[in-house]
């Protein structure tokens, strides 16, 4: 059976999801068959005119909604819909199932990737994280999401809440730190280049160890001189309370070991 | 020119090195002739029994002494060598170029990486940063790089000591951020699997923006609800000040663009 996607929003996720559904619209199983946004001509280089509506009276029936618009709008534009018994289902992280409003059935859709603009990304390898209020509805978007994806989780919204949580901590809290790397290196004339394969292989050995396996360094060893040295050169310095309080952090783990 | 180099240590960098240099022997423009270690059973996977000495006294003349030893042994052992005027060497971050002894001529040989018993490393992708009390010491030192590695740098003692701060925020505190959003993953039933492709794309944009572009999240929009449900979240958890204080970083970042 053909299933039938319309998505609402123009944003990076929307974008995104629309050219995967593009790629997989040749296997006749999933049909992307309108998106809404407020300004049509944000995706004229992705859809022809006539899949494109700026009207929420004029949305095509389908099998499911998919609300690709910041978190704060979720809410309004879901009560926006003129239709009910609907499945209407939402892309965010950190907003739970009961945000879409009564009048249709509710669902999450949820891909854990960061996005950036003009960057392709494989969508088969993007982890999508299902809810859904009624079963049926499940199997509706394992279909659609199996689509896309080899990576397909069952998540509720209370362990929705606890990943996205997770994921400031593994991506952005992460790329602060190479931010605050890459500005020691700035300031001592050091090319920001010869940290990269440390990075690189920092993150390859989560193929085969765990993180706490894989902790090294002068917190993890309690070099007590080393770390010194290194509060000495940053004092005075913004990141100094950082390094002190992550490097409290990793010696209570090596203590509770 | 052949150079001959003898190895003072057995731990994993010195392993690693070892590795390295047997590799690139066929070339015959280094040799490894000797490798120093307190047990010579220690090294007898890697060498022939009459490569390995355990005693100072028998070490073989040689272009330049390697010393992989832990970094507060450096000194100690450096003062050991019963030779004056020799090329010696050592493999640390964080210490200076001073550490060895007054007898010999001076030099740093470090290799910028995270090295992890029994996983083996191209050793030609590691960066190798190089200082020298001497002008034609640098070039003996920088054939001996090369030989090994693509990436060789001139950095001196103040640059390496801001390098070492540098990594630790990019490989250590890094690591450690994985290590929490495990553990939230994990207090939450949820698969850390689910978050490597998060992670794995973190690192990946390095190659086509700098952190402070490929910043993103609800410290970088100043999305105060999000950021106030996650730390609702971790209240009374013992991740909460690191959230706070990585979250406030990146906005008083934001302000300053």
């Amino acid at each position: 059976m053909m299933h039938k996607v319309v998505i609402i929003g123009s944003g990076n996720v929307a974008q995104h999801l629309i050219e995967a559904f593009q790629i997989e619209e040749q296997n006749k199983e999933i049909e992307l068959i309108q998106v809404y946004t407020r300004q049509k001509s944000t995706l004229s280089h992705l859809l022809s005119w006539n899949q494109i509506t700026d009207d929420f009276n004029s949305l095509a029936e389908a099998d499911v909604y998919i609300i690709c618009v910041a978190d704060d709008a979720i809410e309004e534009v879901s009560a926006k819909l003129p239709f009910k018994n609907r499945l209407v289902v939402h892309t965010s992280g950190s907003i739970p199932l009961t945000a879409i409003h009564e009048d249709n059935r509710k669902g999450v859709f949820y891909p854990l990737q960061t996005f950036t603009k003009n960057k392709k990304v494989d969508f088969s390898k993007i982890p999508i994280c299902l809810e859904s209020e009624n079963a049926p509805d499940y199997h509706i978007l394992l279909k659609i999401a199996q689509s896309i994806s080899k990576k397909v989780y069952a998540i509720n919204s209370e362990q929705r809440r606890a990943l996205h949580v997770a994921a400031v901590f593994a991506n952005n809290f992460t790329n602060h730190l190479f931010q605050i790397s890459q500005e020691i290196c700035q300031d001592n004339q050091i090319p920001f280049e010869i940290l990269k394969p440390l990075i690189f292989e920092t993150v390859q050995k989560l193929e085969i160890l765990t993180p706490q396996e894989a902790q090294t360094g002068p917190a993890k060893r309690n070099d007590q001189k080393t770390i010194e040295a290194h509060e000495t050169f940053l004092a005075h310095k913004k990141y100094l309370n950082i390094y002190k309080i992550l490097t409290q952090s990793i010696q209570e783990n090596v203590k509770k070991l």
